[in-house]
């Protein structure tokens, strides 16, 4: 099994890419490395060459890029030889922690969707209250979607909660207004319907945003747009109130602060609880290979991790199940 | 200036609704209230009878009745009723702490929408760090939106922060899944067009969620899904990461049970920015006279912040003032 790595995507390429890949190398014997980028610089950070090999590529495709002129003119850059190394089947799966909206789009044209997938979807694992955790897509990969492709959303997530995280026979809920099957846009009523005549894959209904971090599912389904704004407004309100806790404990006053260091170790297992290290990067699903981007601001431990969810990937061969489901699905 | 309340709608009823009209006529000896219900026990929280009049009602619409089917056959519920007071000219406005739909159901058909506004929209004032508070709409009236639906959500969420905020020149920003111009699905790209081609409000682009909260913006324009799900994804995060501080302190041992109790008196002021005591009800704006919908749980403090509310909505004219624009607009 080998990793096509973007060396030099992320705010701290390639020092903490690389320092994840050696981090990597202890747990997965098994894995093999193509590491994409400045040669100089990664020996730099590498601590051995064993599994890896180096391959220099001149230029780097950056936040500002724009993603479908990127992928189409930057031949030389770090992301497009990974992506291009899984296309022309030298490596299995790709890693970045740059641009998001270049790896999508790259993905998308070279490695392409599995053929019987209407759309690619990304997904993340996020935190639950009980610690479980639960995957949310699509995050954004779409701006609008049809009930099909909710219905093929459930079916990728299901098949990466089963296969990579391990759960048997995952809750897939639906995001909707309300609980009730009622409820919803037009499009979510669709789909709720199509989703309860499945019967290969768990459906247990509509469910609330409200719900959804206190771990009322495994899986959860939305449009990309809808999917994206509902991340951005956890991310926003987790940070927000981060900060205000932070501030009222400084400004309370001689025992606040006493107070605010007591509670720090408590706290701090909080941090844990929604911090991305833990949780591997976001992966694209619905194409022919694994697809994978970790966090701009990714820790060596964070790319570690999200190497090994793609060890997992790889391991349980979830593509090649995916496959095998959507070509039976389309001979009924 | 008349209100309509209706006395026996949410969880503490008719007890906090009733106290919450004491409060408030010490604030406004202008308003006069119609309160409907049960006059037994409304009386029984009443401090006196000045500026009130009790009509009986002997029916409740609760949580569980279907809305429509509420408004159609309850017809002497205190709602309906409440409702039907200001349709008839008796009331100018209506407030209720019981079933949201069957408010806006109840509303859209006996109050009925300016003629020239598409959509009503449920609208309300959410916390932000800067403590200015933004309105956000539509939070969950219409389950799906075009682009028009958004522009008069615009207007109308731009007049309420001027007229009952008192903010000049409202910023008006569209909720989508990207800072610049040419994020956003079908529907919201379409808005972005129409929205800058207005020169009556002070249109400042495209928004994320991540950011609404930090004061991004005065007012923020989604459609009915997204806001709904983007608020009660807020919420669920504001809940969740409370609950987790409380129960870090509690298992963290004595020091930080210690730590705890110094930063209670810090912490309780961050409790007051999510609290929705001083933030009013949630107003069901674009119908011909102001409809309020105070929380289920609102305590009588909170209740009396929506009398103030709807104080300003009559006092500043809201609803001509509104009638008088989207007139003028389908003149040209």
């Amino acid at each position: 099994m080998k990793i096509a790595i973007d060396a030099m995507g992320g705010d701290f390429a390639p020092e903490n890419i690389v320092k994840g890949v050696n981090e990597a190398k202890k747990n997965y014997p098994d894995l093999e490395f193509m590491l994409f980028g400045d040669g100089k610089k990664i020996r730099q950070y590498l601590q051995d060459e064993n599994q890896v090999e180096i391959i220099e590529t001149t230029e780097i495709i950056d936040f500002h890029d724009d993603p479908v002129t990127a992928i189409k003119t930057k031949k030389d850059s770090s992301l497009v030889r990974a992506i291009s190394a899984v296309k022309n089947g030298e490596a299995d799966a790709v890693l970045s922690a740059g641009s998001t909206g270049a790896l999508l789009t790259g993905g998308l044209m070279l490695i392409k969707r599995i053929k019987q997938v209407s759309r690619p979807a990304l997904m993340s694992t996020l935190p639950s209250a009980d610690g479980a955790g639960f995957d949310m897509l699509d995050l954004g990969a779409n701006t609008e979607n049809t009930a099909q492709h909710l219905v093929d959303f459930a079916i990728l997530g299901a098949y990466y909660a089963e296969q990579v995280r391990g759960i048997k026979n995952p809750r897939v809920a639906l995001l909707s207004n309300g609980a009730e099957e009622s409820k919803g846009s037009p499009v979510t009523k669709e789909a709720h319907g199509l989703l309860s005549a499945l019967t290969d894959i768990n459906f247990i209904g509509n469910i609330e945003s409200r719900d959804i971090l206190s771990g009322g599912a495994d899986v959860v389904v939305a449009d990309g747009f809808t999917g994206n704004a509902v991340l951005k407004a956890i991310e926003g309100t987790a940070s927000l109130l981060m900060k205000q806790i932070k501030s009222a404990i400084m400004n309370g006053g001689f025992s606040a602060k006493i107070g605010g260091a007591l509670i720090k170790k408590p706290l701090s297992s909080l941090k844990d609880l929604l911090s991305t290290d833990g949780a591997g990067g976001a992966a694209f699903v619905g194409l022919k290979a694994p697809v994978v981007k970790a966090h701009g601001n990714s820790s060596a431990q964070a790319i570690a991790t999200a190497i090994g969810q793609i060890h997992r990937m790889l391991a349980s061969d979830m593509t090649g199940k995916l496959v095998e489901h959507f070509e039976k699905r389309d001979q009924h």
